[in-house]
């Protein structure tokens, strides 16, 4: 019996707005940020897990975290793992607490970094990569770790478990081969606002040279600029590599319909985020106008009814989830169910601090457990802050490589940890983290 | 000159789960809290403004304004008041804040708290109530106060004020008679669960004395026992007087249809959150099967981006918007506009604490400038901790009475902040406000 003793919080900031990139449309200064949860327990474990924040408010995240202390701590690691699913539902439906969402918001965000501490506990205690715990799962175990309440109308559990079941032979033989090809992914390496021509060019014969096939763009400042790098990526990658575009729901529905009227003729794959997150119906239409042009969202999409919605209107032809913004890797889970269950290809949100870590776990249980067509299910990458990792992110000619420690990868070094402690010591900016282009 | 020098928090905690009613299907067991703001000047005025919670986490919110109040602190009122769109929309979008929400959760409940507070002021300072402010606005300085982001596809600030000026000859007509006849409301006090037939038909008895006409129950625990209470209050108020249900979320899509099925027998007006709140399409295909039975919802419902699917789906019949749960009245008020637009009557959400003070000010809003039908437009209301306001409702005959002293009706008495501040005074429960059945 193991049981845990003390849930510690640590509100890390980087101080990554000096690098004056990695901004958007929208997100114009980012402290890439994290409110950090240590789970420890009365023998060796340590359960490590975070929600992803910009900067400012992770304080509030961290208020967040404490409000859930009390059903978690002082409780049998064994007792939880066993009944997950009731679990996650327990911290999901605090009686009072659950009116500051339901499951969304501040709160949600605060319980993800809570459930994935436990997910991080439990795959150290197995002594696996959490996508290997997941894997090795019996569908019916797997399925009994989940929450399906208001989605049976489009799946419930026994279906879930057929899907799984359906995909169990092929299992071992998907393992082996993401083993040996490695995770798909993309980067946006060229892609920021604000590059000059010969920079553009320069990032992307350098993101050429080392194997990337998938390149994004942010767009939404000025129609004018987005066209105009649109169309210097283009002639750098060719016809065959794949652009995406991201607007960081920058436009209201017309405008967004608009605009992809015009950049359509660059051939983007996907439109990522054209508005509000909340908009389902918004999408959908925006989805019609700007067809065969994909619409990618999620990195906001609060939780497993909004993505439900999204798929059940053809609103969203890429699932971008995020095991942070949802309620940890148990709803993630169950969204990457619904996906498969749409047909929608899951495309996980990453970059940030620690989001490819996580989120490597993800797409590796898909392929693995539900079969999806690897080539589809593609990865952020950002090549920063790995650094700060205990188990970083390997990335070989444009694929993440899989992870083989126990545990989901979210584990921060204690020196990092210390240093971007917020407040900062002394109340100066610590060393701005090393950015690479 | 005004500036706002201060913004001074305080959590309020009434411990209201000790009445052992006052709790549905999914909040058991209440304690109707308060994250409270007090803007202070250099000046004599105050604002006063807060969000509704229900007990633990409301430290979370209080977090979640102080994350604000760098935005607020240092400003001037007039320059605030006279760009009052601007003014939102810098406190919605802070950069780095927005990935908290956006505009949904505890820093959208925090941000309603903050500018409620503001249009305190406001109103003080124009010695006006909130209703009276907004009624002798033109419809242009109206709009200006307004962000319409992201629904500009249904409604746009120039629609809206072709909107308002259509209904502007009869203003002054419909101010005098609403303040001779009152906004109608509804009561709950006999449709709690858990009353034995005795008291349900005792409790209806005395409410059709007071001059109620409109009774709303609580439903979803068990379907018999919802059987049994309907008819003893149908048999008590008779075929013309008006019950409404309130399933508080309980239920999944097909089992709100099939309970709804059974329960419409009692023709009840509405079902209220029959699901998920974030559930547009589930809340559309409910609504297409229960009809004539209309689908009532808001509550929960976290902004205008959601409001205007619910309506443009022909989900929600009835639009219980709460402006705690909305970013403050400015977005309350797009709502309201958005109802109009849509033919749906606004219903505001209200019981709790203090939700009756704020709310009779915007249904008084949309009778006047909207000129919609009083008779379909109605307040809950709940008669408990209307003591500790300044400036409390008022009801008479089942109808509340216009309010008159300026500002929003939302500042509680100096005694009551202190007695119920929390953490309680040696940790010790203060005395159980009073409850009148």
């Amino acid at each position: 019996m193991t049981t845990i003793t003390h849930l510690e919080t640590i509100d890390v900031r980087y101080p990554t707005s000096r690098w004056l990139i990695g901004s958007d449309a929208v997100h114009t200064d980012p402290d890439y940020s994290a409110a950090y949860v240590i789970l420890r327990t009365d023998g060796d474990l340590e359960g490590h897990g975070f929600t992803f924040t910009i900067g400012r408010g992770t304080e509030v995240c961290i208020a967040g975290i404490k409000a859930l202390e009390h059903l978690v701590v002082g409780r049998d690691v064994d007792e939880i793992t066993s009944a997950m699913g009731d679990f996650w539902r327990e911290v999901t439906n605090d009686a009072q607490l659950r009116w500051l969402g339901p499951e969304k918001g501040v709160m949600h965000l605060a319980l993800a970094a809570v459930v994935n501490a436990v997910w991080d506990l439990w795959a150290k205690q197995e002594r696996k990569p959490l996508w290997k715990l997941l894997a090795d799962m019996t569908p019916a175990q797997l399925v009994s770790c989940l929450d399906f309440r208001y989605v049976t109308d489009v799946l419930t559990p026994a279906e879930a478990v057929e899907m799984l079941e359906n995909q169990a032979r092929g299992r071992s033989g998907r393992e082996s081969d993401l083993a040996a090809a490695g995770i798909p992914a993309y980067t946006t390496s060229a892609g920021w606002l604000g590059y000059d021509d010969e920079k553009i060019r320069r990032l992307c014969r350098d993101a050429l040279a080392e194997g990337w096939m998938r390149f994004k763009m942010k767009v939404g400042s000025s129609i004018d600029d987005d066209a105009r790098r649109a169309a210097l990526i283009r002639d750098e990658i060719g016809p065959d590599n794949v652009l995406m575009m991201d607007a960081n729901q920058r436009w209201d529905v017309d405008t967004a319909i608009e605009w992809m009227q015009d950049l359509k003729r660059f051939d983007p794959m996907w439109i990522e985020e054209p508005t509000s997150p909340d908009d389902v119906l918004g999408h959908a239409r925006i989805a019609e106008a700007v067809a065969p042009v994909g619409v990618a969202t999620g990195e906001h999409v609060h939780n497993r009814v909004m993505f439900k919605q999204f798929m059940a209107a053809g609103a969203m032809a890429f699932c971008q989830l995020d095991a942070c913004r949802l309620g940890g890797f148990n709803e993630a889970i169950v969204v990457t169910l619904l996906a498969r269950r749409f047909g929608v290809p899951v495309c996980p949100h990453a970059g940030g601090v620690g989001l490819c870590e996580y989120h490597q776990h993800i797409a590796a249980f898909d392929h693995i457990c539900l079969g999806g067509d690897l080539e589809t299910r593609l990865i952020e990458f950002a090549d920063h802050l790995h650094e700060h990792f205990v188990d970083p992110v390997r990335i070989e000619r444009g694929r993440y490589r899989l992870p083989s420690r126990p545990g989901t990868s979210a584990e921060m070094k204690r020196e990092s940890l210390e240093t971007y402690r917020f407040p900062w010591p002394g109340d100066e900016v610590p060393p701005v983290p090393e950015f690479r282009e």
